[in-house]
């Protein structure tokens, strides 16, 4: 069985739960928080050198980070994951964007106003990345008004856009003007076996 | 044929590069200057919306943006992806780690100290960049005093980390104190028809 170290408010982790529910995969999960200094710990740097949560425990003991490389893994060869070459390559597009252009940007406005205090320096930051945010929302929208996926189905690309988009308002981030956008959020939550963030 | 856009003397678009060296595939490469503006023009966002190179255009005539996803399409079959689940997801857990613990970091310093003039504001963001740089490199350092590559052989993720290491320096980041780094650096030099940076 599998074992997710991870924080259950962060849509990073909440990836791998979504998806483990999606897959009906057992798995055990081990909560770390990495806004008190759970992931910077010797015990946990051993399992993750890089000091991150989602870590996924395999069942050979073995460690895997990353939570979109934790998607691959776990879905490569069912439906999460198309089966064409030029889909799965678009997929990992979407991963890719998610990670530098998105999550940098919706994930870290989030925190900022959900886990620092009123009076932090770090408020100052806002405006720059909720402006970047918004940018790859558009990126999103523009997508997501000529199709209804992003690799042509549902897949591991639309679990790891939505884990942090769905919250996108926790960062301040209105997604009125996004129509496209909010209704594949619609479609994603009509998923079977879809599971909430938390 | 592939049609390649790409900045010669970008990282990111180094890694499109070499692969298809490494692979033999013949293509065209068009120069894109993203520093003065020509990632942003409608031609080019009509490519990406996301305005970045690389961009790949592929023998169909779509667009495929995002230098790893671009890597793993060009290489699913061969032998820079590796053959099996787990090595798959580690290359791409290295992948990941490459575009968002380790490219924002080491190629933005890179940037800010090859592009920007010597007065730019920008200059007061190398500490926390070369600082987080550095322990991007030591998790690399710890991975390869252990093995001589990421992903159980020479893979797609060796060029991905290549492509901003082997130029730390020109970021502010001398590679001095990580000596598995370094050979690790010379083994990827050493394989067949590699090809250098620009």
């Amino acid at each position: 069985m599998y074992t997710v170290y991870g924080m259950a408010d962060s849509g990073n982790c909440y990836k791998v739960k979504l998806a483990l529910a999606q897959l009906a995969r057992p798995y055990r999960w081990v909560e770390v928080d990495s806004t008190r200094g759970g992931t910077r710990t010797p015990e946990f740097l051993a399992m993750n050198p890089n000091g991150k949560v989602p870590t996924l425990q395999l069942e050979d003991g073995s460690f895997l980070p990353e939570s979109n490389a934790i998607l691959w893994y776990l879905a490569e060869g069912t439906v999460l994951v198309p089966d064409t070459r030029l889909l799965r390559a678009r997929a990992l597009q979407w991963m890719f964007f998610e990670q530098y252009s998105h999550e940098p940007n919706v994930a870290v406005a989030r925190y900022i106003l959900r886990y620092l205090p009123e009076n932090s320096p770090r408020r100052g930051e806002l405006p720059r990345l909720q402006e970047r945010g918004h940018q790859a929302l558009a990126v999103m929208e523009k997508q997501l008004a000529a199709a209804d996926f992003f690799a042509g189905q549902y897949s591991v690309a639309d679990i790891a856009l939505y884990a942090y988009t769905h919250c996108a308002a926790d960062g301040g981030l209105d997604l009125g003007r996004y129509p496209a956008l909010r209704a594949w959020l619609e479609r994603v939550r009509a998923q079977p076996r879809h599971v909430a963030l938390g």
